[in-house]
């Protein structure tokens, strides 16, 4: 007998999992990254944390390995284009890792993935169409459209985070333009506007020597005007999008995972009542609104139906 | 031998053509709609129109028939569920139609048959994906991605004419919200915004007892500055939505279609230079942005190719 192996490459750790085909994980193990040590340690590392998801689970070989990575990547060619996180370019992934293990290997974005793991056996689980929305220190998507990863012509579909949310004096974006959603509604964008804000409005802020979006989020709760308004301003920019996002595409269901998902009771409201405001989809969000239910697996589990379906 | 039937029912006329199962046309036929007789008077007229067609190609039946329509509409129920040119609410027309015709009669939205024929046969010949546009008195759109037409959960995908691009203060739309791209870029807002600019800025217009987008294109051609900048603000519109679509669908080709594309010297510019402000596949523009190449044709033979899909 040999398993499906998913893998989760992450700029802190690698995480592998040996699965059935059906999705269900029967052992795991995980590793530092350490990315500095360059692309060929950490495939090393890669290889090994496999063989030993593999040893836990009695098997010798892989059936057949699915890998989730942060992008831009090629799904079509298994090559990561440019992962910041991990200081790679133009590495052939699939090819590296399948030159220590005979068995096919298919490459997947990592939002792609946690799409179509919480599309088949998720929050999304039943519906014929799927966006997922991965908020945490950037915005990520993934969407699945009658069973199928939405790729795109250039394999950059979903590029939800950098999708223009202020056409003017919009807030500037890692990317380089101004006015994306991510710089609203990231955890990186949240802290950075309450960072800007707390200089000149008075908030509770300013009881803390550092700042992110986790005590952004404390502070709301605790009733601090600035930061609930920071927090509705990025849920209504987040509804901005998912709002564009259902009159050209009108998806069954929104799934949104990630960090800032912890703070959801903080901008869903401005979010539907901003979907409800620009689309004609907006009403009833509880039927097509829903936080993730594989986090933190999704991606793993994702990539591990890809590979099954690959065999 | 019996032919594939297509049909075009607009506020004006209706045409119907029979077709080659390649979508080539045979023989065409049309007839006024007058819609304010009623339902079951274009229904009859429709079928009358229909025989003729068939009668000039030397057929007596159809094989299958396809029908484009203004919508919102439902393919799957074969309904069109409110049509104000038209008049029509909750009209079942594909069993109407079938009621005097032993055959399969399939509906799609008229935008949708248009975007599929010039897919298959006109601009996006040899594409993967395609959004086609159509910029008349209101903006309609279709979706083609990977050969099939995006129907979306509701079946009103590519909703273009009405995605949001001011977000605040916005131009009132006949939808009832403000803001909406049709209220910039369609025939009918390019004039209410001359019309309104005209009483406040001088501009040549003034010479005119009436103001359509054909009057403010011959201006703007004559280097009237207030009507130059009322296409640019049109293309700029225009280039927003298809950013948003190029950022969360990444398509191939985008097709322009309807009158206004008479001005395609106008507002290309500006469009073009919108969507490389804000998406990453701008550039390149004569690659994936083409004029129409079926028109008005588009849509029958876009039907006509549906329905011989059908049998």
């Amino acid at each position: 007998m040999a398993g499906i192996v998913a893998l989760d490459i992450g700029g802190t750790k690698i995480s592998a999992g040996v699965f059935r085909p059906d999705g269900v994980m029967r052992t795991r193990s995980e590793a530092p990254t350490e990315a500095r040590q360059g692309p060929d340690a950490v495939v090393e590392r890669i290889c090994r944390t496999i063989r030993e998801a593999l040893a836990l689970a009695g098997e010798e070989a892989p059936e057949a390995i699915g890998v989730a990575c942060p992008g831009p990547l090629s799904p079509s060619r298994g090559e990561v284009i440019f992962a910041p996180t991990l200081g790679w370019r133009n590495l052939p992934i699939t090819r590296r890792i399948s030159q220590q293990f005979d068995c096919p290997v298919i490459l997947e974005n990592d939002a792609n993935a946690a799409a179509y793991g919480e599309y088949r056996l998720g929050a999304g689980r039943g519906s014929s169409s799927l966006a997922y929305l991965t908020v945490s220190t950037g915005v990520g998507c993934g969407l699945v459209l009658d069973g199928k990863i939405l790729q795109g012509f250039h394999e950059s579909a979903g590029e939800f985070g950098h999708l223009n949310v202020v056409p003017e004096g919009g807030r500037p974006c890692l990317c380089g333009r101004t006015g994306c959603l991510e710089a609203y509604a990231s955890g990186t964008g949240i802290a950075a506007m309450a960072r800007e804000r707390m200089k000149i409005e008075p908030t509770a802020l300013s009881q803390y020597a550092s700042v992110t979006a986790r005590e952004v989020a404390q502070c709301a709760r605790e009733g601090d005007a600035l930061c609930l308004s920071i927090y509705r301003e990025a849920g209504e920019k987040l509804g901005r999008g998912i709002a564009a996002l259902q009159m050209l595409v009108d998806i069954e269901c929104v799934v949104l995972g990630g960090s800032v998902v912890h703070a959801f009771d903080l901008f869903a409201p401005s979010l539907v009542r901003t979907v409800e405001a620009l689309s004609y989809w907006g009403a009833e969000s509880e039927k097509w609104l829903r936080k993730a239910r594989l986090a933190p697996d999704a991606g793993l589990v994702g990539a591990a139906l890809l590979a099954a379906q690959a065999l």
